[in-house]
C-alpha cells in the first residue's frame, strides 16, 4: 500500500479540535482505501511561542519539509493582536512556513450547498450557483516586502514587491485550471494606482496570449469588493496579488453561509499545505463547537494533491451527505446542532 | 446674502452627466435660500489629458484652491485602463488634487432606505437599520509612497508609509464624529501583518484616551470584508488607511442596493471635495441613465461643509422624497424609471 507523510500542525484556538476531525476521518480513509498515512505532529503559533519563543521552530520546519503535505489548524492569539508592540507574533510562523516551503498560490474554492442557501446573508438568486476558484498569490507582495518602524513610534512603511517570476508561475496554474472550468480569468488589481498592479497586467496579458481558449478580464479591487456581492456569479477563477487576495477571499466565504464551510491548498514546486480559510476564534476554543467541514475539506484538497483522487470524491461526497443532512454546527443551524467531534463522526461513518 | 465660490470638475463618463444635476440643484437652493453661489467649471481627467495633456492642469489646481469647496464628478477612461504602459493616468489628476488640497479625511456615509432595502442583494433582516460612517485616510499609505517598475518589467514596487501625524488628524475626526453617534470607533487593518498597522492601532490608542466615551475595537481588514455582509449593524464609525478604505467602502456599497447613491466628502485644513463614491461608469455615459443622486447628495455634504445646514437637510429631505415615490434612475427601478434629468428635475422642483 501507499505510504504518505502528513505534517499536521494543529496551531491555536479551534486549529486542534477541528484539524483533529481531519486526522480522525483521514485515518478510516487510508484504513478503506489501504493507504498508510504516517502523521506527524509539530508545534506552531501562539502555542510555539509559550512553548518555545519561536511562533515555527526549527523543528516543526524541518517536519514539513520532510513530508509529502501539511495540514495545519489555524493561528492567532488575541494577547497579540492587542498587543502592536509584541516583537514575536503567532502569525509570522504561518508566513514563515509558507515562504520557507515556497508555497506560491493558495487556491480557494468558493461554491454553495443548496441546503444552506438560506443561510447566506445573501439572496438566493445572487448566490445560486457561483463556483468561483481563487487563485492568491501567497509568498510576496506587501505581506514579504520590507518592514519598518522607527524606534520612536513615528512613522513606518511596508513594501510590496512584485517580480515577473512571482507572477507567471502562479498565472500559469490559474489559466491552466480555468482552461477545465469556464475558461475566464479575472486578474484583480488596483492598476490604476500600484505600479506592482501595473506589472500584474502587464504579464498577465503576455502569459493569456499562451492560453487562447481562454478569456483573460481585469477589475480594480474596489469593483471586484462589489461585484463580489453584486453578481457574484460574474466570476469564474479570480487571479490576485497577496493582500487583495485575503480580503477577497473572506469577503467571498459569506457567499456559501459560513466561513467554518471553506478549504484551502495552498501549493508550491515540492510541498503543499492544506488549512482551513478561517481563523482561529479563540472565543469558541475547547467548546466543541467549530466547524469542522473548512479543516475536511482542506483534507480533501490534499489527498487530490497526493493523486488519490477517488479518496477525495468520498471524501466530499461524505461531507456533502452531511450537511444536505443538515447534520451540522451551530453556525450553520441554530436550532438543532452537533459537536465538532458529532460531526467529524458523522462523516467518518458514513466513509 | 452670502457668497461662496464653488469649484466645478465633471471629469470623466458620466461625472459630466450627474454633475450637472447637482449644479442644477444648488441653483435652485441658492435662490431659495438666498445664498450666492459662484460656480467656475475645471477640466480634469481623461477629458484633461485629450485637451492639455496634463490630467490636472495648472489652471484646475488653481481654481480649486481659490475655491470655498469643489464638486467633483468622476474619472477614468478604459483607454488608460487597458494599456499598463500608459505614462499619463486620468486618476494622477484626482490623486494630486486631493494631495495638494490637503484633503486627508475622505467621509462615506452608508445606509440605507426603506424603499430600497428590496434592490440590495442582501437580505433585508441583515441591512436594516444600517448606519455606518467611513473614514478613510486618503493622502498617504500606499497610494502617495514611492513607486518603481524597472524598465525592463522585471520587477516593481508600492511603498506604503504613515506617519504619525496622517493618523492622528484622521482620527480625531472619527473619534468626534462617534461622540454624536452610537460611540464606538473600528480601526480596520492589518496588525498581524503590517507595521503600518501596528503604528495605526498603537496611536489610535492613545488616541482613544482622549475620548472615554467613545469604544474602539480593532478588526482585521479580511474579517471587516466579512463582517461588512454578515452584520454591517455592528459597525458605527469606521476608521482605517487609505487602500482599505477603498476597498471596503465600495463594498459596503452594496447594502444600499446601489452604488448609485452614496456620497463623500474629502476633507483637509482649509478646503473640501465632494464626490460620488461610484466611478466613471464609461458604458453609461451619455446615455441619460446614471443615478445623479450619489452627486446630489454629494453636494449636501458640500451644503453642511460650507455651514449651510437647513439647504442640506431640505436638500437630502427631497432626495428621500424622490426615492420614497420611486422616483428613481434604472439601477433602482428597472420596470418603471426615470432619466438622469428627470430625476434631477424632480428633486429641484421639490424644492
Ligand atoms: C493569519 C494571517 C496572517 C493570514 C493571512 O493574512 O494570510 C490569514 O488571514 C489567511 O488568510 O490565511
Ligand atoms: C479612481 C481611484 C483612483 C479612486 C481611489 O482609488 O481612490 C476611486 O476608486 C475612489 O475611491 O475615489
Amino acid at each position: 500500500s501507499k505510504n504518505y507523510k502528513i505534517a499536521v500542525l494543529p496551531g491555536d484556538g479551534i486549529g486542534p479540535e477541528v484539524t483533529n476531525e481531519s486526522v480522525k476521518i483521514l485515518k478510516v480513509i487510508a484504513s478503506v482505501f489501504n493507504y498508510n498515512f504516517q502523521f506527524d505532529y509539530g508545534v506552531m503559533g501562539a502555542e510555539a511561542i509559550f512553548q518555545t519563543g519561536n511562533p515555527l521552530p526549527e523543528e516543526t520546519l524541518e517536519l514539513c519539509k520532510n513530508s509529502d503535505a501539511v495540514l495545519f489548524g489555524a493561528i492567532g492569539d488575541p494577547a497579540f493582536d492587542n498587543n502592536p508592540d509584541a516583537k514575536v507574533r503567532p502569525e509570522q510562523g504561518l508566513l514563515k512556513l509558507r515562504k520557507e516551503l515556497g508555497l506560491f498560490a493558495n487556491i480557494r474554492p468558493i461554491k454553495t450547498y443548496d441546503s444552506l442557501i438560506k443561510k447566506s446573508p445573501l439572496k438566493k438568486e445572487i448566490i445560486e450557483g457561483t463556483d468561483i476558484q481563487i487563485y492568491r498569490e501567497l509568498i510576496s507582495g506587501i505581506y514579504f516586502g520590507e518592514k519598518f518602524t522607527d524606534e520612536n513610534g513615528e512613522y513606518a512603511y511596508d513594501v510590496c514587491k512584485y517580480s515577473r517570476e512571482d507572477i507567471v508561475r502562479i498565472a500559469h496554474l490559474a489559466f491552466q485550471d480555468a482552461q477545465k472550468r469556464k475558461k475566464k480569468v479575472t486578474l484583480v488589481d488596483k492598476a490604476n494606482v500600484l505600479d506592482t498592479s501595473r506589472l500584474w497586467r502587464k504579464i498577465c496579458q503576455e502569459i493569456a496570449q499562451e492560453y487562447p481558449d481562454v478569456t483573460l478580464d481585469f477589475m480594480f479591487v474596489d469593483n471586484a469588493a462589489m461585484q463580489m456581492i453584486l453578481n457574484p456569479k460574474h466570476f469564474d477563477v479570480i487571479l490576485t496579488e497577496n493582500m487583495f487576495g485575503d480580503i477577497i477571499s473572506d469577503e467571498a466565504s459569506v457567499i456559501g453561509g459560513s466561513i467554518g464551510l471553506l478549504p484551502s491548498a495552498s501549493i508550491g514546486e515540492d510541498n503543499a499545505l492544506f488549512e482551513p480559510i478561517h481563523g482561529s476564534y479563540p472565543q469558541a476554543k475547547g467548546k466543541g463547537i467549530a466547524n469542522p467541514v473548512a479543516s475536511i475539506l482542506s483534507a480533501a484538497m490534499l489527498l487530490d494533491y497526493l493523486g488519490l483522487g477517488p479518496a477525495a470524491e468520498k471524501l466530499r461526497e461524505s461531507v456533502e451527505h452531511a450537511i444536505e443532512s443538515r447534520y451540522v454546527t451551530v453556525d450553520l443551524n441554530a436550532d438543532q446542532n452537533y459537536s465538532t467531534a458529532e460531526v467529524g463522526n458523522f462523516i467518518s461513518d458514513y466513509i
